[in-house]
């Protein structure tokens, strides 16, 4: 029984559900598919997770953390190609009304369903005679691309417009570029980050927290100059054999180290393995088992609108492999999109020439004569822009935007070409991005599933979740020996004491024996334990107990709560 | 021109833009009013002060964190009353469809407009010639309710169903009660917190980060037997002198401690007091001046549909007295609600009696003979259902949700109503809730608004935001003397020590003269400067400088880093 994995599914999902770490939502009201609660043994875990990806990219020093609006205008989407291209193919049931993913339907008739076009899917459908899940049916409508954003309208009335729910965090970035290229005066490369919520109007979700209606994303936006040689130091992960699945076109799974794929070019941009290399890294510090991490590269067909190149970093648990991270190379995509959709000059970097650089070109420029008039005192403002405009070929008539903010229409007959010789320093470019993009929850699920210790102890089963301290929801268990003669006082006192202290949470379990209270704590993940004696009174020591091997330790009170603030409690063993 | 009120929120809100703390969102594609990013200079400070909130409360010992999602469906919505009640009057102008909120109209003629009924808004804008502030016209369509809520759909085609984006965070905590009860070993009093995004589609935003579409929550919702006396020790705040604006129909406005206001009745529930004082102590911490915080009480027609109590805490800035915290009594609104429209029986907490009673009384009992063949193998089930109904008088024919999650319909034919004698040891009854809503980024600006010091140096205007340094979005600034003879290189190497140690941030400046990056530093805040020098390069050694006084010490890296980690770099000095 033990082995049969979906039973130890089953059995760690009901254990999480149990203990408040993650419910199905709105369950009073029926629940509803794809939205989870963390609960009480849930929330700070989630936080823990969240802060520690934050701080793994902090530490690189050109990386800073922003935070953008989930709501979203449709004009951003339209220009990012999400409102054109975010899509999952849909087979409704001509029986029930039923709606399903496409390619959920005909898994196990082809290796990778998603990468389909429909009409491939309404032949595997039909060729395997496909049943309707929910009544039965063999009957189906054609597949359907289906935007998967949640769409609302902000404001009233007439002045209401459309939004939707954010799909990804990195457009928030891509907004803010502006501002970042300023605070980082003006030098790339630089990297912003964000965390929080994403949304996807998911046909059918299931699979748990693997594919959720609403997630935690947390997303590192890297801008670099496409013409600079990037050039990282692999050396730390010399001895680290990635497991890697390039594109079968290309190349067979192979173990190899980032440094070393990166030179033979399996991985085609350095800054690509480098984020990788990253990620790895991180994984493995909240409690990732090593041995569970493959990255595999995206088949040309797969690729989502906006990538180059693309690894997944995939993790192995109870559902199998499934793709945790992408780390993107999006090439100037998203920047050159918000451009053309904007005619906002401000998305681009600065690249100054080794010497400067004579030239004899084309500009256009405003005709006095008709700029004057025309703007009267904008004429000024209108001819700058158009100088600005150098380089590009405008189709007319197109419209203008000032620097003040305004926007005109320029007509053919209000510009003419002139042949200029000129000097130049430098050049305006749009920075290419590579995009490591973290799903929170499935990370968070697969180091839940990792952690999660099916064991024994005087012959019954035991459960010991193995979670690292640093992200445990709960970092002591406060268990007085008895609730009487005022060792539940002093017990009270200490958790007091502890959740006073930065970055510290305890709890207070008085019921129950401590053998049973033990077992709570471990099955929940509590890496300590602290019981108050009648010796407690005394002294002011305590026994500290380590969840991992049920080690036991006498410490004063003063020094086990220093040692947990530091981090440094194992010292004591 | 420094006393003018309006002309430094200009300077202040000018700065906080182009310095990237908070600018509006979405700029380059127009904007969205009411829609405000955080920068690369902001993320970090919102995230601190988050987590600021969650650490004070977390002391308490008895509240936990939760996160639940923000889209919500519409049956919890209804049951909470948001559907029906959460609206804003708004006024329709004929001549050019512009929307406005009719109290917004009509202020200055009346002292509290939004407590105001639509005919009595309709009669101030019509007694009062109220132009449109779009076109002019005095021409307006009866006052109408219009619901804040943005609402979006869940899932596609006939499976659909209408959801909200979620108006407050409470609901996610009244849905977790049962998990909450459990995890709390069933015993009141209780808490849980949750910080995140909540939205409101106001008809027309103003007042920059006061008045927004979408804004940072952090609720507390406090869970209480309404017969145990609360028993809050005061004494903390004995000294402290509240400025309490109750109810003028009560009492005039008058300074008072909190814990004589409880004792008074000024305030009328300890719990609401206790939070009051909890409150201030956490404004005061992360830089609110203390001088500029106020309790106001709500008056009857203005309280929310759910409370019977409330106080806001209002802060004093650039807009005048801001509500930035309410502090309501919800009663037992919330779970009753929730309670009469699931029929869910887990939103109760049991109170035993001093001794057992013998009670006397009438039950609904299932009649074996129709409830077994109606049943079958959920017989059972249905009559521990049936029993667990006992105090409630339920109306035929009724829905009853069975332990296994099951629904069924309960016709008059398949009970009886029995008397019995039993002996009952207690009670099930709807706990009460004290609720501390806090609005984060009104919090942030007024903590902004209040650092924000114009002073001069030399002559000239001088302007240092005097930041918590708990809570800034930048620790420390690393400035190398010059660019050159490696100081460049030492620099950013503490840079990427200081970014490498938990909990700290700092950023590298090695352009202009060192007193123009020390005024940079000190316009956003930044509470620590570090300058790299020759010596640096010899001994280890660099000189760090105090924003607020200019002071400047000598210190070995170690030690500098050392004093940072542990905040205690002040002692120093």
């Amino acid at each position: 029984m033990m082995s049969d994995p979906h039973a130890r599914l089953e059995r760690l999902t009901s254990m999480l559900r149990r203990r408040g770490v993650i419910l199905p939502a709105f369950e009073i009201h029926g629940g509803v598919a794809g939205l989870f609660d963390f609960g009480p043994m849930g929330g700070r875990l989630r936080r823990r997770l969240n802060n520690a990806w934050l701080e793994h990219w902090a530490t690189q020093g050109d990386i800073v953390e922003i935070d953008s609006p989930t709501i979203t205008p449709e004009s951003v989407l339209i220009a990012s190609g999400h409102v054109g291209e975010f899509n999952d193919h849909m087979s409704e049931c001509n029986g029930c009304g039923g709606a399903f993913r496409s390619d959920h339907l005909v898994e196990g008739f082809h290796p990778n369903p998603d990468v389909l076009a429909p009409k491939d899917l309404d032949k595997l459908i039909s060729d395997n005679n496909v049943n309707c899940l929910t009544c039965g049916a063999i009957d189906w409508k054609d597949a359907q691309p289906m935007n998967l954003m949640f769409s609302t309208r902000i404001g009233a009335m007439k002045g209401g417009r459309t939004a939707y729910m954010r799909p990804e965090t990195a457009q928030g970035m891509f907004m803010l570029f502006p501002a970042l290229y300023h605070h980082f005066r003006n030098r790339l490369p630089f990297g912003a980050v964000q965390t929080g919520k994403g949304y996807r109007n998911e046909i059918s979700p299931r699979q748990g927290m693997i594919r959720l209606r609403e997630f935690n994303m947390a997303e590192l936006e890297y801008f670099i100059d496409p013409e600079v040689e990037s050039n990282h130091d692999f050396s730390n992960w010399d001895s680290c054999l990635f497991n890697l699945v390039p594109d079968p076109e290309f190349s067979e799974p192979i173990e190899m180290s980032p440094g070393e794929a990166s030179a033979g070019n399996i991985i085609r941009h350095p800054t690509v393995a480098w984020f990788m290399a990253r990620t790895w890294d991180f994984l493995v510090s909240v409690g990732i088992d090593p041995t569970k991490i493959r990255f595999r590269q995206h088949e040309g067909t797969e690729m989502a609108h906006y990538a180059s190149d693309c690894w997944d970093a995939e993790i192995h648990g109870s559902y199998g492999w499934i793709e945790c991270v992408g780390i993107a190379h999006r090439g100037c995509y998203d920047l050159a999109a918000h451009e053309s959709a904007t005619g906002d000059n401000n998305l681009r970097a600065w690249r100054p020439y080794d010497e400067p650089m004579e030239v004899d070109k084309m500009i256009v420029a405003g005709k006095g004569s008709v700029i004057g008039p025309a703007f009267k005192e904008k004429a000024g403002l209108v001819n700058s822009a158009l100088e600005a405009l150098e380089g590009m070929s405008p189709v007319f008539p197109f419209d203008l935007k000032l620097t003040d903010g305004t926007m005109v229409t320029i007509d053919e007959n209000m510009v003419e070409e002139k042949r200029i010789q000129a000097t130049e320093h430098g050049e305006w470019f749009l920075p290419h991005v590579v995009e490591p993009a973290f799903g929170i929850d499935r990370i968070l699920w697969h180091v839940l599933d990792h952690a999660y210790d099916e064991t024994e102890k005087g012959g019954a089963p035991y459960t010991v979740l193995r979670l690292d301290p640093s992200i445990a929801a709960i970092d002591v268990a406060i268990l007085p020996l008895m609730e009487k003669d005022g060792l539940d006082e002093v017990a009270h006192d200490i958790h007091r004491q502890i959740c006073s202290t930065r970055n510290l949470s305890s709890y207070y379990d008085g019921s129950g024996s401590i053998g049973r209270r033990y077992a709570r704590a471990d099955e929940v993940g509590v890496p300590w334990a602290v019981t108050v004696d009648h010796e407690s009174m005394q002294d002011n020591t305590v026994t500290i107990r380590r969840r991992d091997d049920g080690a036991q330790v006498r410490i004063q009170v003063d020094e086990l709560v220093e040692n947990l603030a530091m981090s440094t409690i194992s010292s004591v063993f």
